[in-house]
């Protein structure tokens, strides 16, 4: 049974997040519905992460099996049509090999949380970013965020509801840029815990507004306590940009979601 | 009679362009609406360009007159509550000089026109860029675009419609960029002709798919003729950047538009 690679991008706003759920459409479901009508198979579209409601994607990796051989780019093509006019679209399909899967075989996850530092309403990015009336100050924020790097128990930046086995996760990189009012906080680890980059994107937050001194981050790690996370960043301003693949499946995504702005839900290999 | 100088974004998707009709809800309106919403006082709100339906905005230079005096902080901050839910917001007010006119006193306008190249539709750009399937000659556009800096007669380029006494413009720059899979055309003047930005993307794009040889855009230009032109490009991609502005009222609008996408109608102070 061929697989194929979808790389998809989507804006989280009209649904429940990427997982097929009773109370809502789910981007899962828009996809997994745009490929029955294109050849009447019902797949299962399985994604790198599984984002939260409201959460956006720039370059998710997914992959569905079907019984028929198809080329790719028709598959690409009529995907893309039968998702019309939902904000869902497969930038790419590719064959897959048949060991290959997008939620287990990556090896990296990237995301990032996009802030609009302004006392003005956002107009041209309204959904798409977190609005805080600046100013921020994000050197502090990069400061704190620093301390988060590396292999830490992150009790206390993961929802109460996640499902992952361990808090121990990897963080391999955190970055807190600003260009103008735009604030972006870019993380990659291995694999994400739920809320993870929301609770992290949350805390620092209190740091650029001077409300928590930069130390405060490090402390609040240590504590591994939900209770002294800040609050959870919206789900608006959270982008899932790419995952990353071993060897030769390590293609596409990446790029195709270098300049960018994301988030979403996660048990063990997922995310905020 | 205390003049006010706004500097205004908005998405232009839901407006049937910048200037108050019949058949439709406009931005001005949204503004003027706004306005008596907070101080009862009916005005008439003057953007320096008068963008068409579906262009958008990143810094319009706007200014209105009150009968009473207010602090303009919080004429933004009242302007900004009354036009939600509408995707139009103030980023400033300051107060104008008597003799300040956001159209007549402006110097320049700039405006960028966005094209994503990609097969895929637009997810989390649908309705804020022009999709054309690439790929795309972004150099062979940028030879062709260079021709068309300067005074000349842009008869070619001018909406039938166009109200400008004289087709006679100075296109003081024109760029053409591109990172990843989007394509920037940068324009600035003193004032456009109706469709000008527009028609001249979409003549650059007819180069930039190798329709046309680049030579064929200043062909266009010597013949002075309407109907030589490319397509029109459509108002989705367009963004109207700043306005500029002599002396003390130089100020804030170009800053805030620095990195931005847009385009608009246009008569003798316009564009597009």
């Amino acid at each position: 049974m061929p697989r194929f690679r979808l790389i998809v991008e989507y804006d989280g706003a009209p649904f429940v997040g990427w997982q097929r759920q009773e109370n809502g459409p789910s981007v899962q479901g828009a996809l997994e519905d745009a490929v029955e009508r294109f050849c009447g198979e019902r797949v299962t579209a399985v994604a790198a992460g599984r984002t939260d409601a409201g959460v956006h994607a720039r370059a998710m990796t997914v992959h569905v099996d079907l019984e028929r051989s198809v080329e790719p780019g028709v598959l690409r093509d009529a995907v893309n049509h039968h998702l019309k006019p939902l904000p869902v679209a497969a930038l790419s399909a590719t064959r897959a090999d048949e060991g290959f899967h997008a939620r287990f075989s990556a090896t990296a996850r990237a995301y990032e949380y996009l802030i609009v530092a302004r006392r003005a309403p956002l107009a041209l990015s309204a959904g798409r970013a977190w609005r805080l009336p600046g100013p921020i100050d994000v050197e502090a924020m990069a400061r704190a965020g620093a301390a988060l790097i590396g292999k830490h128990d992150f009790t206390t930046f993961r929802a109460a509801q996640c499902q992952a086995a361990s808090p121990v996760k990897t963080l391999s990189e955190l970055k807190v840029t600003a260009m103008d009012d735009r604030v972006r906080i870019f993380a990659r680890a291995p694999s994400f815990l739920h809320h993870q980059v929301r609770s992290i994107a949350g805390s620092l937050v209190e740091v650029g507004l001077g409300r928590w001194a930069p130390e405060r981050v490090a402390a609040a790690l240590a504590a591994r306590e939900r209770r002294v996370c800040g609050r959870v960043a919206p789900a608006e301003g959270l982008y899932f940009l790419w995952a990353e693949y071993e060897g030769a499946d390590a293609s596409g995504a990446k790029d195709r979601a270098a300049h960018a702005d994301d988030e979403g839900r996660g048990d063990d290999a997922d995310e905020d």
